[in-house]
């Protein structure tokens, strides 16, 4: 293989700001570009202009994603892809940096003259973030929508997914057919931010993503007896509060028990009713959010899970009901694509650390056609999903060359 | 003492379901018969009528309080008192009962011929319940209220203590001069349901109030760190509810270590931010409300839970805050009314027990201007502040007959 320069960071730097104008707010902090907003689309309109101007064979498929491809025709392509959407209030390099680092690479292949035995596609997805349910540019790629569905999707305000694609010039049925064929495709790659705490806390700069973690949430009421609090004795309660702090006191064994380093239980929502100081509450609903990068550890934690609210709640006089709102299982990342990441890791002299993703991301939809996988740089201070979001630049000059080494593995270069 | 007959417990009966039409509402359950409203306003006019129906000096006087004397004039009294408010879709017998049955004594009495060495004043207060703050009307009589403090109360919805007092043609001044000089007064005593379960746990008929319990309120504040639940390891979390959890889990040490078999330690508020299923709660707010009868005790646990607090927010990375919002002392029972109320209720053969008011009560004001008791009878299932709360007849009965026999020990009887 040729030599292969450098990517210069002062170019993507430059992207990175340029697209965070697309859905700045006068007055806030932050990134406001959710899925098929007018700052999304108008985003989306920019990028296809500037995929166009760096020679990318490009266009707006049915489903709102900006794919730009480049290379030999007729083979099937290496995807670099992130999302070019954002939370409200997101931060400036969730999504974008991969699209950015992607064009970046094709930038320095082209200045070097490479030539590419297998195209590149690069692929700005849409509504990824979640405004609709998320993820949706992804499950169109990979075949998972339905009619059905899209036809169903709202957002927290109530507006139709088929009415906001509309205003985007959309018709919500072409979003049907831009699926890929598994043979159109070699492999998927993205290059994100953490959004976590874990490369910096161990102070590797290169996460190599073994898998995204699976998930369950469950939505779990306690009953017991809302009494005055002066009036009822302590051991003639039935207080729904304390059940759940003894389940929550729980949580550590269950891990310890059942759990891996890459177990995460998580209680985000917490109702009291009545919910008065000077009442015992008498009904507690909360959540459990259960992750792990094994179904099977999944199950034994949600098992135990179970077990401990049963007996906890019998200890207090309580009701125990849940309901499983969802349970999605892990995905694993290609091995082949690992090692590429690891290998070239190495080879440019980065430390790297082998970490799941504990966030959803479109690969796990990819990883369903091809070979995907991911690669992460430091959050500082794990932060992302909010307006200090923030990344050094040299964590992100050395990410887009892990990416564009990877690419060129996988691709392979003429010499 | 001559032979005293037994109370007729079918007119206290009538009486009580006579009062609960007051403040009846078309398609609810419960009383709303709330401080200074119409339906409290008319049922204390018909009382006034009713007490004087009955021989009774009667007046309504400045704070609303209905006040009927019977029995040797220029004499310090033997007050009977409870209040007539309720909360809102609250029960019949909440404090309705301690009137009625001070009404059936004096018609017993009067039946038997009976003559009392002192006099008898039936008190039925006025806002006992807290619509604009509670004990309104036994603060009046005891010299607590303030101009300052009139003026400035207000209900939830914002109504002002002194317009709701004035579409009840009271003026507010007047409530500041109904104070009853300390040696006017004889003694204080009061019947009322238990309004928790613990009579009824240990099968007992009649409670001798040994005081009310001391209670404080804290508002506490752990700030954390809100972060995604998939990407933050459980070990890198500043989790503020997993803080809350430790510390309620630390209850049970707390009382066994610093308090008492009366003492009660309530979380009954919480919550989370940002309350989100899939995000570390970055921060949580709740309160602490301590009872016990003992102030040195209340020290204690509010120490205890302090440093619990402290260190339980160090270990976990959390900042700990908490504001006092109140303190009130314990107020003890007389011990010349309990010794009273146990030597009756002996000879009565009824069983009793000995036990602290969780509680407020007016009693806890008229302790200050002369010895002051309470009589408890058993609440089915501890209900209270509800509909369903009830209390079975024959309870009624011989809470009825201590409260006569006992107020007869008080104000003496000629041979």
């Amino acid at each position: 293989m040729p030599d292969i320069p450098g990517i210069d960071v002062k170019r993507v730097e430059s992207d990175i700001y340029k697209i965070a104008e697309f859905g700045a707010v006068e007055g806030e902090r932050g990134v406001y570009r959710q899925g098929f907003t007018e700052a999304d689309w108008q985003a989306r309109q920019w990028l296809l202009g500037y995929f166009k101007e760096h020679g990318l064979d490009a266009h707006i498929d049915g489903a709102g994603n900006v794919c730009g491809r480049y290379g030999p025709a007729d083979q099937p392509a290496v995807i670099i892809a992130s999302h070019l959407d954002s939370v409200p209030a997101g931060g400036i390099f969730d999504g974008t940096l991969g699209i950015v680092a992607g064009l970046e690479c094709i930038r320095v292949i082209k200045e070097a003259g490479l030539k590419l035995n297998a195209p590149i596609e690069l692929i700005a997805t849409s509504e990824e973030e979640g405004r609709f349910g998320g993820m949706l540019g992804a499950q169109a790629l990979t075949g998972k929508l339905t009619l059905d569905w899209l036809e169903q999707a709202r957002d927290p305000k109530g507006e139709r997914l088929t009415e906001a694609m509309a205003k985007c010039d959309l018709n919500y049925h072409d979003a049907l057919t831009v699926f890929r064929a598994p043979d159109s495709v070699k492999a998927f790659i993205e290059l994100h931010i953490e959004q976590g705490p874990v490369l910096e806390a161990v102070d590797k700069c290169i996460g190599v993503v073994e898998g995204i973690s699976g998930v369950y949430k469950w939505l779990v009421k306690l009953k017991g007896k809302a009494d005055h609090a002066g009036t009822a004795p302590m051991d003639l309660r039935s207080d729904a509060f304390m059940g759940l702090a003894d389940f929550a006191h729980e949580i550590k064994r269950l891990i310890a028990e059942n759990g891996t380093d890459k177990t995460r239980l998580t209680i985000g929502y917490v109702k009291l009713k009545p919910g008065y100081a000077h009442t015992v509450p008498g009904e507690v609903e909360f959540t459990i959010v259960g992750r792990d990068m094994s179904e099977e550890v999944m199950k034994d934690l949600a098992d135990s899970s179970r077990k401990a609210l049963s007996a906890i709640a019998r200890s207090h006089g309580l009701m125990f009901e849940y309901e499983q709102m969802s349970w999605l299982a892990p995905k694993a990342m290609s091995n082949e694509i690992m090692a590429v990441v690891e290998e070239q890791t190495k080879k440019l002299g980065y430390s790297y650390q082998l970490m799941p993703s504990g966030a959803g991301h479109d690969a796990q939809f990819f990883a369903d056609i091809t070979p995907a996988g991911m690669i992460f740089i430091p959050s500082v201070n794990g932060v992302s999903h909010a307006p200090d979001e923030w990344t050094h630049w040299p964590d992100v000059e050395k990410g887009c060359n892990v990416l564009l080494h990877s690419v060129l593995a996988l691709t392979g270069v003429e010499d």
